[in-house]
């Protein structure tokens, strides 16, 4: 985009033999696609403790999350579900199955979540988290999690933690994973 | 971005709290992310018999696929599987599992394949199809395929075509999934 000679002026048509209105640059034809973003993450754990990171920023600062984030470009999701636990709790993990590929289609996303291992203990918050914990199953803040997709993601991960083989998990029956304000446990 | 009231004039830069040079708009700060682009596809089969689409697009016009294609906004992957299915080879599928999660990196890409099963036998080439065609193992075009994934998705399908549940596939061991101009068979 910063190879283009001039700025770009968008208009909003379909463009021909397509089915959508896109963004299309009424001087040079340019279409700008815009498509679903990919989440990556991971159920870390160590030994019968699981990695849990409170969120430094919005949305949702102050719950507790996976270590997951946006994919970068040239990146495999593999690369990008260690980065994402390196950036966020400075956690070095080694990833074991594919626990689940959620979609969160009311903002256009795509989850992909590893279940992952820890490498060693030597965890600390990134500049996006608050706090970075360990912590038995008992202890999971089930009202303060930041979304819907961290629950299923704990639950199913729950439900297979004996299992070396199994399918991954989709969005659990029914469940959108959009936010509701103001819902307490999600 | 059709509702911005100027043109956005983007420059390179690596934005306050990033470690990524992205493109942002000198006149409003905007920054515009890149993410990686989600392919959703499926090996589809009817009897002992698998679904594939000679291609009517570039790149790779002529070669054989998977119906698969970009996952469009507001949809799930599993509604994107379908919907491709449905545009490439007129074809109604019913899925039954999550075949493989694959990245492409060079180009940014993240394909996920599912395993599915042809609802009827009624199938015609949609507008981005040349022809469709329900081939035995032994007819698959190996030379012909369109790129380096698809040959690892019925590869891989066969190797689980018994099996209720598996673990999905990754890229085979060592396989980036780029095209070599020119090699025969990916």
């Amino acid at each position: 985009m910063d190879r283009n000679s001039h700025s770009p002026r968008f208009v909003r048509q379909i463009p021909d033999g397509d089915t959508r209105t896109r963004s299309v640059c009424e001087t040079c034809g340019f279409i700008h696609y815009e498509n679903p973003k990919v989440v990556v993450g991971s159920v870390v754990t160590c030994e019968d403790r699981i990695l849990l990171c409170r969120r430094a920023i919005d949305p949702r600062k102050g719950y507790w999350t996976l270590p997951a984030g946006y994919m970068e470009l040239n990146e495999s999701t593999e690369d990008a579900a260690r980065r994402e636990a390196r950036e966020e709790a400075n956690a070095l993990i080694r990833i074991d199955a594919l626990l689940a590929v959620y979609s969160i289609a009311r903002i256009s996303q795509v989850q992909i979540i590893y279940r992952a291992t820890l490498e060693n203990r030597d965890i600390a918050p990134g500049v996006e988290s608050l706090e970075v914990a360990l912590l038995p199953w008992a202890d999971i803040p089930w009202q303060d999690l930041a979304f819907p997709s961290v629950r299923w993601a704990l639950t199913q991960f729950r439900s297979v933690r004996d299992k070396q083989v199994f399918a991954p998990f989709a969005n659990p029956d029914g469940e959108t994973g959009d936010l509701v304000p103001g819902q307490a446990g999600l």
